[in-house]
């Protein structure tokens, strides 16, 4: 059975690889993926919003496409968009370059900005001029033996493979552990095992003061659910994400109401009548509620 | 009295804007800033730590630079610096190009990923191909009449004077409330009045487990102290930034140890008893305590 799935990048990403990864886990009935490559996040959410794809698989933690929070307040703005899963995807950069070429020849290198950066002493030890890409694969695809004398990219090991190109050296980026979290996301909600170990998404909104945050907690404590993030955010870096949502838009009494925004995981599943609860009682509290989604840990 | 200060990024940078706008502030003495730009974040701090400048100004929510992570990790492994001041400020981008060109010849635009994406919805309806840069000001101070033609560059107004060039259009950004938050950080602390609307930001670890971080928070909920932002991390993206200050290190059981890492910004200051006695009471029940510093709320 195949599968349709949106992925900001373009073929040979590391999006493009956590998709690949997702779909081949045991659990999984894919045996196909039809991939949508998108240029923007945007793009991404749109398409699966209008039904052009059926799953977008994004990166919302440590990405090295930059924003996590472009991607966070996305998805407070499609309301009819669901998480159903969660990816752990270790980012390995390598060095790339068209076959036949010497690793002393090369004294260029192309990439994502984000990438360069996080491999900047490695160019530095090795006297390599770092250059900007719109992104990794897209910087190897560009590779070719006869435009790039002394060029080469920094990208997967999967853009090697793709675009016919050697890699002249592995895991080259300063620090070792470079994780990006992806989350799969889907129009309907998808059914799990229930006894298997859950997660559950949450974005709520409470009035400013002491105290407030506290209590909202207070309903997972009691029931012993363990919170395994929590962030929060400033009401006027979320304002365009939810002015799509309510209806009569007044900034001023928004900003009153709002206050903050918070993105809690919390661990179980919302049919654990025990989470159900909890939820049930922390929605009574807040001025702004709603489940993302409840799937399986990964 | 002049003072010297580094950020990252080049002259006309968002960056450079934002140490101009902190230090005109009335509250502060010195009437010249020294600007040390640096390439990376890490130069930066770098350059905080070793004294070559009194202070860094550092984007640390919602940056046009990409991950504001990689300034959280690295104000964790620099346990000498202190935040001393924060500032909330406006991006808004300008389309620049040589004087004397029509906008009607403009074909391409460049600039930083992350400024060309938060115009893409402008780029697109007026038809202009967005090209790559490292940055936004590097983008428009290459622009001159004679090798530039038909190409423009997003950055800030500041840019545009400062490389002579005419700004085309203004608030280009597709989503009108771009803010980003700046941290001003110093080796030494910098005292302020306790009676002004002060904030303290710390970093601390908790053991894992259901209601560990719900305990912790009640410290502050008993004295009526309000939390401005709340942030968890997960353990493997600070091990590197934990790992320079560990002596022993031992990764199982600094996973075990240390579990998850809190960023905790608490309305206060230091200096006042309530928050001095919640503060010594969190260090108690912590794996890991550190006051990133307390300043004058923006």
């Amino acid at each position: 059975m195949a599968i349709k799935v949106s992925y900001q990048g373009q073929p040979g990403s590391y999006s493009e690889q956590a998709c690949q990864k997702f779909f081949a886990q045991p659990n999984h009935h894919e045996t196909e993926i039809d991939y949508l490559p998108c240029t923007t996040f945007r793009e991404m959410f749109a398409a699966l919003n209008k039904g052009l794809v059926e799953r977008a698989v994004v990166p919302i933690e440590n990405s090295l496409a930059g924003s996590i929070h472009e991607n966070l307040d996305l998805l407070l703005s499609h309301p009819r968009l669901h998480i159903v899963g969660e990816l752990d995807f270790r980012v390995s950069h390598c060095l790339l370059a068209p076959k036949n070429v010497n690793f002393a020849d090369i004294t260029t290198v192309r990439s994502h900005p984000m990438a360069l950066s996080q491999c900047s002493r490695y160019l530095r030890s090795n006297n390599l001029t770092p250059e900007v890409a719109f992104d990794t694969a897209g910087a190897a695809k560009m590779l070719c033996p006869s435009n790039s004398v002394g060029v080469a990219a920094i990208a997967s090991r999967a853009a090697a493979d793709l675009y016919d190109l050697q890699i002249l050296a592995r895991e080259i980026e300063d620090e070792e552990r470079n994780f990006t979290r992806f989350l799969i996301l889907s129009r309907s909600k998808v059914d799990y095992n229930p006894l298997a170990p859950g997660k559950t998404s949450l974005v709520f909104s409470l009035m400013n003061g002491p105290g407030k945050l506290y209590s909202a907690l207070s309903v997972f404590n009691v029931s012993d659910i363990d919170l395994t993030k929590i962030e929060s955010r400033h009401i006027h870096t979320v304002r365009e994400a939810l002015r799509e949502r309510v209806v009569e838009f007044n900034e001023e009494s928004v900003e009153k109401r709002w206050g903050y925004v918070f993105y809690v995981d919390v661990a179980g599943h919302t049919d654990d009548p025990t989470v159900a609860s909890a939820l049930a009682q922390l929605q009574h509290i807040t001025t702004f509620f709603r489940i993302l989604g409840t799937y399986p840990r990964h």
